[in-house]
């Protein structure tokens, strides 16, 4: 399995099309996310909305462009209205990701990530510990921190994205994207981002956003983790950045210039 | 139909009561917004309180100075807290505000809405596509952001308010306020005002607060636009102000300074 | 009853105990709270997780170093998982604190709150109201704001760690911390603390994190008061400082480097 860098002209390319509409963008998140991960939609230029109720879930996955399914704060209710947007997602051709947070750990959330991984999510993205929980591996997650590298989810990363049809993201200090064929890898970013919480919820938000038009899921997915890598080296770069408070601030700031930071990285 | 700009001597009046006590302010409000309605409550010199239990919403909104009811992320539970709540704030003479996020487009909130124009909201703020929707006109919203421009929406919005008896103020580039005879037109604001998830939700809530204590409940809506207006232009204008991120903590920071600021426009 | 200052050489004992490992917090909050718990524990450098379902809160509970139960907004499904969580931490020996928000002024709460109280949580951190009423005292909260000062909520405060066994802090604009025999004072803070929503919550979730690997929770309590304090202080002297929206901003970014901070103050 050769690895290859994800260069940052697939990824113009996919920023192009991603500006040739504004993906509405369905989002049952987890209550911790829920702020952030819209902030990073609006900032970059898509349309965040949060319908959580079962009786709405299904009609407005349909109106969507994407949805996004993140299992964070979990529990019964929101767990039947995530199904009834998934099933609707999946009738209509809608494209939906999955953020499958601390699978492995709690016997609940991993049988409901385990039906849905039989729904088909057209990506998935989790940080090592959960692709390799994910995946039927043992993990060593203590909640919601992976105590594994990215690297050492890798193979975990591929066989889920073969057996499972869906782009596999699995992020860390690397990230790499895997259609079970072909691996990008995406370098950068910055330490300061696990200090911020929910930046991995809301990248798999904007994974969802960048699939809602594009040919290509598995660049599409890999430009996500890009913009994301590139706006947090921004961010830590930026004068005004003395720690998480500050940096969350210019990665909001930077995620709205992306074109052009893209454009001259 | 003659429609007035809304004078800063107006505003100044209502500020000057409104400082006569802190209102205590009832939210009831959505998943994505209850962070940022409560700085911008806190900010502005009000104290929130997030109370969603059916068990306790009652009781508290007979406590509270205002009500505020925003049907974002509406479920079932939270629908009959709601209900409760709204009920105990018409017994108790609480002032309330409706804030129909995204009614239109998904027949569960579209019906809720209806349901609670019957109890007359003493004020109702949405953006174009919403008033629209409400007053039995076709939006063409999608998500919950507006296709329709607020001037599209003032026949409905003045409509609306003399068949509801209620203060509407539809918001958008010009924020229109009407009581169905007089209405208050407010320029300014900035378009990074939309690429901040809730500030729309945040207004509603500012709304609430102004009717608190107010003798002129039009003109005291009106002075909420005008003091969302006049902190986001400031907070566009500052120097640190560099993209969604900046421009949402210079605008709470505006908010804590609004008497000078409205003083010196 | 003698008052001692809290001396810095305690806290900072506390606080190279607290860097031996980074706790994993278990957060119960409320809604408004949830994202400044999550990114003032993470800048500190703990490691929460909001897991909330009563199928995975009694398992959670036991796998993390603390818990925090805070009942901002309360319902009976939440309370439910509370119970869940709080019978497992107790059998296991987690750690754990209650934060009674707006105890006294609601009755579904208030019991709610006094079965708590039963189980005895390691630790209680509330305002002067809430600690009064706590303690069976009449307060004169307004919503979840207190009307009384600190210092009027002392002999309750006392009177409550001696009936509960229980550390309990009562913080305002000075902060008291108690085990019923000794009690430490803490000075410091600033103003726009209240000014920016849920810095209470937090503070109760930090001094969870502190009680994870302590051998004295007296002054692992005072240590979390001490760290709010001193950030509180060092980002309202910042020059980027305008406002409540830039004031939490360096508040973040003062916890981040709070050893420092300490050690220099």
């Amino acid at each position: 399995m050769v690895i290859q860098p994800f260069n940052k002209e697939k990824a113009k390319a996919e920023l192009k099309n991603f500006r040739l509409q504004v993906p509405l963008v369905h989002c049952m998140t987890n209550e911790v996310a829920q702020e952030l991960t819209a902030n990073v939609l609006l900032a970059i230029g898509s349309s965040p909305a949060m319908i959580v109720a079962s009786a709405e879930a299904g009609d407005f996955a349909k109106q969507a462009d994407a949805l996004l399914i993140n299992v964070g704060t979990l529990y019964p209710k929101r767990d039947q209205a995530m199904q009834c947007a998934v099933k609707a997602a999946c009738e209509s051709g809608t494209p939906w990701v999955l953020d499958p947070v601390a699978v492995g750990i709690l016997a609940y959330r991993t049988n409901f990530c385990q039906q849905l991984l039989l729904k088909r999510p057209n990506a998935i993205r989790g940080n090592a510990s959960e692709i390799i929980a994910l995946s039927g591996g043992l993990a060593t997650n203590r909640g919601v921190e992976s105590a594994n590298s990215s690297e050492s989810a890798l193979d975990n990363a591929i066989s889920l994205a073969q057996r499972t049809k869906s782009i596999v993201a699995v992020t860390g200090e690397t990230d790499y994207v895997t259609d079970g064929k072909t691996t990008y890898a995406i370098e950068g970013g910055h330490i300061l981002t696990t200090r911020v919480v929910a930046t991995g919820c809301a990248l798999s938000a904007l994974v969802a956003a960048m699939l809602a038009n594009t040919k290509n899921p598995l660049q599409a997915t890999a430009t996500a983790c890009m913009v994301f890598s590139v706006a947090a080296k921004q961010a830590a770069a930026t004068i005004t950045c003395q720690g998480p408070g500050s940096f969350k601030i210019a990665f909001l700031d930077a995620l709205y210039h992306i074109d052009q930071l893209i454009e001259s990285k």
